[in-house]
């Protein structure tokens, strides 16, 4: 801010110059009292002047409407869209949303430190502002090849730019909890920012708890329960109640929320598909469902905007008051809060659930590129086959609306050099791993159970948290025949049966974001499920595409594989297919 | 805090490692839930690791107390209650005050950035954490003369310095609204800091409230109605209620307080004497007034804790919960709000109303030095002669409880050159300030109408907001004696009667500080108000002391007197004593 927008800004609040854009006729949101006030909002450039008598260059007629600040998506990853940054934009702001904080976890984790300066690029090019956390734990684990690497150097020099707000959900809860030497650095580089660090910690209580929010942990989004929901907000932390495509904790936390503890509460996503945008919008489902719980309208709306704003210290927006970015939505009712039309920065950037402004997009080829390049080093269908000792072995058993999965024990036919047969009676196959960040060569093997495939192959380039390959079929042939489509079309989703390609879905850009738009991949999304369905015979109870993304991620009970070997979550180590 | 410390803290919150401290036996207030738990509370080093099962190295028996995070008063003038920031911590803390956020406004008006030297330095040497807002109105307006001299580069370079929060309260308010340069400047240097603005804006409503907030206005202490205090909290000021020795905002105030905006509204003295803290305490006298106009406790507590921790970015207290100070009352109920044992930063400060560590001072010898030293040029009692060409004058009309004036005209007696003639019959006489600072020689000379003096004179050093002498008196002989007193002595308050000192108060630090401890001050105090009433004969509606220090304040309506003349401050200019 210049001197001279400070004094425009104070000569317009006073009224002794027309504001650059009035809106009338609106019901305006207090979040501070709590109340609806009536005035003229008037606009000075990107921010609000103030709420009284105006008149303005150019005036809107809200005709009647509610005005409340833009909302606030507390946490949220957009690489679980599928699609870019600037698309995210143009899929969530019509819904009043108007800042997310991102976690750009997955591209990270793929691209280094060049994925989050894609990130921070490609959200300068939309009218929604991305707020960044940056990655806190990248590689995840040690038990798995990643692309990237964020050491606390980088963590350091990161922090300095200002579009990151601080340090993303620490996953290694017990790294901090133990005080490891490895969180610790990481803690202090973002406490030496004076940064907030996001929270990862489900189902830590009491004194672990306090030993993780001493560590300097603000938030957690994690919570599923009342009692952990309390038990963070009495140690200082906020609550970002998630209701996602896949998990929906919001109605459940809702219990807990009191009006003394409301402030401590905010609204978040975590990750929300095209069609979950299309079918139920963004936050106006989390206010609607507050409001289905008796939450008061006004209290919901608080965790939607000043709350998040706190939380994270952008104290620029959260209300509609003086001094704050012009960032408004207006909401026909406060029951299913429709917005009517939204404000960023003192533009009307959506009206009647359209996005008005063209969207441009980051090139992803320009250097260092984000199209995704395989590094998949001898890659052949004879790394497929297993070479057990047993015909007793561990099976990932999978269970419906679930990412965590049951350690199972099974009996199977085996080959004459002891590889895994297919029978088509029993609902066991095999799953691979293929590392496709640094050529070690890395294939790793295991057995799947309950996933219903009957034929055919799937493979993907998503698979939490490193996104290596993950393939599963019903044969060696198909299995390989999938994975070799998959890195020739540059990555994404490939659904084949006995070597015929049924369906893919490109994403270039790290192999886990489309280049096309939100309707695009819900298109393409929904027509791989039917396939993998009505073609594959895949268990109709059971989401057959982001369930296997979550098949590698070895921080979520029970077993799992990555490109390492079959990995025991409870045990935090490998163990061998052979069950004895 | 090294890695070292953080290891510490992270090992004593999960429990591997005993505590420093543990405090057993308590009821914890949770500000953020809003209810009372149960737990031990254990400490590492000066900060608290959690709330839970817990054995230390040494522990207190909180024997079923109430324990509330440490008061923090969020706006208070130290200079007001005479004494220095050694022994204002000495007085507040037994009190269970940990924090309080001072405008050392007074000293700095006299010694400049010498005198925010001295407030930071002799503010170390209490358990007390004060925290200092820089003075922004050095001088308080052009229209008198100071000592000190506070420009942008002073205030770029003090805010640097992390013990000063921010920029004090901005008492010019028209120059903020009005969009001034010589305002603009200061409010930049704030916001290119990143730091909070105190407000002071009586009255001010509407389009002009917007204009003094978007000047980035977060704060107002001067709201005396429900009214400006739901204005400024719309706006998004926060609104620090104001009990102290003078002024008694507080009750009136809560009535505009709901569970909603509770959390932009804090509690502050602004000044406090000695008197009033030995008769009504500190914060706790805010606390039980809360309780008698039906405030809920836990709200209460909030006001006077975590609200202004989250007003001031003061994150590291405020709170029971991990990772903050160590700062904690406990309370034998929350109706009394009586402190049984104060602890700050892990330590026990206070028990039973003792404070426990020893007073030690900052020497105010040392260069730059902060005992006074009069700069006043050729004074004689010549120089309090009045000229006048008319009988029919302005009189400064004093009313009981206030320090507004009103503008009186009255015919007088004069002597043949034009002179001002005591009556008396008649409740006028002469009131003269004597610029102190710079030499200039100025004495200005009206009169004062209600004081109700019948004999002698009273002289101070203290005259808000310049602080030069102001003396009144019956006859030009006293009133010139009590000012030779004055300088003799090294400043204070100095009455006088027929040519024999009855009662002085030295007050070496700036003429406006006692060197002495609360108790010596109240007694002089005690004994000079009885002077003035029985052997003066001062008006016993009168408070004879303050209500002549705010004789010279120009911002406050409607008639004063600075070392420059008689300024009538509802038309912002000088005025003639003459009427016509």
């Amino acid at each position: 801010m210049t001197k001279a927008e400070l004094k425009k800004r104070i000569d317009i609040a006073a009224g002794r110059k027309v504001a650059d854009t009035v809106i009338k006729n609106a019901k305006v949101v207090d979040v501070f009292n709590g109340v609806i006030i009536k005035g003229d909002i008037a606009f000075s450039d990107d921010y609000i002047a103030g709420v009284g008598q105006y008149s303005g260059e150019v005036t809107y007629d809200a005709k009647g409407c509610y005005a409340a600040p833009g909302f606030i998506d507390s946490h949220i990853h957009i690489e679980s869209s599928c699609v870019t940054p600037e698309e995210i934009g143009r899929l969530l702001v019509p819904y009043g949303t108007t800042t997310i904080v991102a976690d750009p976890h997955e591209l990270v984790n793929i691209k280094g430190m060049d994925g989050m300066t894609y990130m921070l690029n490609a959200a300068e090019k939309t009218a929604l502002d991305i707020k960044y956390m940056l990655p806190s734990c990248v590689p995840a684990t040690p038990f798995e090849h990643a692309g990237g690497f964020i050491g606390v150097e980088e963590i350091k020099e990161a922090l300095k730019d200002k579009r990151i707000l601080g340090l993303a959900e620490f996953m290694d809860y017990p790294g901090v909890i133990n005080a490891k030497s490895f969180a610790l650095d990481r803690l202090m580089a973002a406490c030496e920012a004076g940064v907030p660090i996001d929270g990862h910690s489900p189902q830590v209580f009491d004194n672990a708890l306090n030993a993780y929010a001493i560590g300097g942990i603000l938030t957690d989004h994690e919570c599923t329960t009342v009692e952990e929901m309390k038990q963070r907000i009495a140690c200082g932390m906020y609550v970002l109640m998630r209701q996602g495509s896949a998990c929906h904790d919001l109605e459940k936390l809702l219990a807990g929320v009191t009006q003394e503890n409301s402030h401590r509460c905010l609204l978040c996503s975590d990750d929300r598909q095209p069609k979950t945008i299309f079918e139920k919008g963004h936050l106006d489902e989390h206010l609607r469902i507050c409001i289905s719980k008796g939450i008061d309208p006004i209290i919901a709306i608080r965790m939607a905007t000043i709350n998040a704003a706190e939380c994270f210290g952008m104290n620029d927006r959260g209300a509609i008051s003086p001094g704050r970015r012009a960032d408004i939505v207006l909401l026909e009712d406060l029951s299913q809060f429709k917005a009517a039309q939204v404000f960023i920065k003192g533009e009307l950037v959506a009206d009647a659930g359209k996005y008005l402004l063209p969207v441009s997009r980051q090139d992803i080829n320009i250097k260092p590129s984000m199209r995704i390049s395989f590094c998949v080093k001898d890659f052949s269908i004879n790394k497929l086959k297993l070479s057990l000792k047993s015909n007793k072995v561990h099976t990932i058993g999978l269970k419906p609306d679930s990412v965590i999965t049951e350690k199972g024990i099974a009996q199977v036919q085996l080959s004459d050099d002891g590889d895994f047969v297919y029978d088509k009676n029993v609902d066991i196959v095999k799953l691979a791993v293929i590392e496709r960040h640094q050529n070690t060569g890395n294939v790793a093997v295991a057995l799947l159970q309950g996933y219903g495939i009957k034929a055919g192959a799937v493979a993907l380039s998503i698979a939490h948290d490193s996104h290596n390959i993950i393939a599963t079929g019903t044969t060696d042939l198909d299995i390989a025949f999938a994975i070799e489509t998959l890195i020739a079309q540059g990555g994404g989703i490939v659904i084949v049966k006995d070597g015929s390609v049924l369906e893919t879905m490109p994403l270039p850009v790290g192999g886990i974001m489309s280049d096309q738009s939100g309707e695009w991949v819900d298109g393409k999304l929904t027509a791989l499920h039917k396939i993998a369905h009505n073609e594959l015979g895949i268990n109709n109870k059971i989401e057959p595409i982001m369930t296997l993304c979550f098949m590698s991620l070895p921080v979520i009970p029970e077993l799992k594989l990555t490109d390492k070997g079959l990995f025991d979550v409870t045990k935090f180590d490998f163990i061998s297919v052979e069950a004895e």
